[in-house]
């Protein structure tokens, strides 16, 4: 008996890291010292730029919406969804990326899935200015469904400490801007999973008329990373932005408190423009407004706090960084750490 | 349809992140600024401790060790072999961990099963003087086996550039010297597991003598760090190690050459004490000797290269450091990056 025999194919996994390293090369900034295949990956960042740098670091995974890209047998945009995803968790501290390290773990390693996969992470990690640095590839038999994979990534970003931004200096009165999201992005898709292939019986080419596509395409939709504007938006002024939220898991009700100070609620007014998929997902699925609130991002995939004497500036900036659809959303008010939604523009 | 009747509970999820939050910050060390629970971990290294500072990152995952923490109900360890097994990582390479994030992936939370994990990495990151500064628990129905979960874990950590170790300076005439492992560490698992839950059909629970107890408990014995005598040799004497390799996948054969320059192969001499652990799979498998030392670490866990003069010195520092089993495995010779195996002592 070899370890061949018993589901694990060492030459397979090695023929995996020699196209894994060609694709993180091409990712590699000056910073990275190393060669992937080394046992830590190097990375040396421009100390001098920084006065007292702190390193940001988050993790975090596709979630269900890898199920999607296995229905679809489309494997190249999940990597994409998770470094926006990391990107963004750092960005809202004030962070730049800096590196980028993946975990895929499947049941039997299918050398094409795998290099889809790292394509998606590459292109992200191109996108971003961020050193995809190593990674783990581990087959795993007997965990993961035939096809199935699990895929998370842990990235590290840098700022100066006089730059990190806290939400602790916002105050009643400041005011909330929203900058669009691109779909679903990586949250909620047990629920519209369960709405999509279960209760309307849809298949992910499926066109969908209101949705102008098929509906896996929709799914599918890459997660943004708001990199470009808001670094953008924080260099061109600094002190402006007060606090930043990024959308993930537990909606705009659950993501914005997480940078609200105590004393602060945030008071949301409904009237943007909802993209079709969150209409189309509520209807189908007889979801309540306050579930689609606290589950989907429901459009909005970033939030800006700004002074109320900011906003006109903030919204230019964006707009000249290439993000025009940046819209008021609300207010911060006293309370609770909470968010309260209103329907009218009316306080 | 909300997203708990789509097996999502974000209430359960919070629960856990309180827990999460009381162990992660035992481990906080003072490069620590933000809580559990911020977007991402905020850390400060101490850099004017370091002239060069190079950052030196890795991730991993426990592989199918898991399966034998699921069969036997028992969580709490398989967060101290990450920790290890990614501590090791970075230490190759001269570097000191500064700190852990990971990510958990389950079908659906158990609230104490998730507990016992962080307890682990929490234990882990303790003994390593290294912080659990984030990760992410992930809820992915339909994912994982009921009962079943995947952990991942990323680490960073800090060295200067000119402490670096990447084993450029080995050359022919070097020693290698063993540091003893636990036992199968996190490797070879998929392979352990066939032979002793199918080949031999026994149960976590049966006792086997020459094991001198529970097969489980022998499976599941942590993954060793070897930080504190190897950060004492390299503190005690800078310049003596040339080059370190932790012994993982792919065992001494596919890991003693990552860190050998061109040029250069190593003559392994396999008469050390290899554990009875290793003889009792290798028995009852019917595994060949080359396929077992390219599977398990056959009780070798890193692997320290020094100039021939200094194998004294290097184990008098180890043995003081709480290392007394050090042993000399082998010499570095003329060749192409391989491994050759000899029985005998004499080249």
């Amino acid at each position: 008996m070899d370890y061949r025999a018993a589901g694990v194919d060492i030459d397979a996994a090695s023929r995996v890291v020699d196209r894994v390293r060609d694709l993180a090369r091409q990712t590699f900034t000056p910073g990275v010292l190393s060669d992937i295949g080394s046992f830590g990956g190097l990375f040396q960042p421009e100390w001098s730029r920084h006065r007292q740098p702190v390193l940001v670091a988050s993790a975090d995974g596709v979630g269900t919406k890898l199920k999607v890209a296995f229905l679809a047998g489309r494997h190249d945009t999940v990597g994409v969804d998770l470094v926006s995803h990391c990107v963004n968790d750092v960005l809202v501290q004030g962070a730049r990326p800096l590196f980028f390290l993946d975990y895929l773990a499947t049941g039997r390693l299918a050398p094409d899935v795998s290099t889809a996969v790292v394509q998606g992470l590459a292109r992200g990690c191109v996108e971003n200015g961020c050193a995809l640095l190593g990674g783990e590839t581990a087959e795993m038999p007997g965990f993961y469904a035939a096809g199935e994979y699990d895929l998370a990534g842990f990235i590290v970003g840098i700022v100066d400490r006089g730059s990190l931004i806290d939400g602790s200096g916002i105050a009643p009165g400041d005011r909330l801007i929203g900058l669009p999201s691109s779909g679903l992005h990586t949250n909620g898709f047990s629920l519209a999973r369960r709405i999509v292939f279960e209760t309307l019986g849809l298949g992910v080419d499926t066109p969908v008329d209101e949705l102008g596509g098929r509906i896996g395409d929709e799914l599918l939709r890459p997660h943004r990373s708001y990199l470009r504007p808001v670094s953008r938006l924080l260099e061109s002024s600094p002190g402006l932005v007060k606090g930043l939220a990024h959308i993930t898991g537990g909606g705009l009700t659950d993501n914005v408190p997480r940078v609200l100070p105590s004393g602060a609620a945030a008071r949301i007014v409904r009237d943007w423009h909802v993209p079709p998929v969150f209409g189309f997902l509520q209807r189908a699925g007889s979801v309540p407004e306050d579930e689609m609130y606290r589950t989907f991002n429901m459009g909005i995939g970033m939030v800006v706090v700004v002074a109320p004497g900011s906003v006109a500036a903030a919204r230019a900036l964006l707009a000249a960084a290439g993000e025009p659809g940046a819209v008021p959303i609300g207010t911060v008010v006293e309370g609770d750490r909470q968010v309260v939604y209103a329907q009218e523009s009316a306080p």
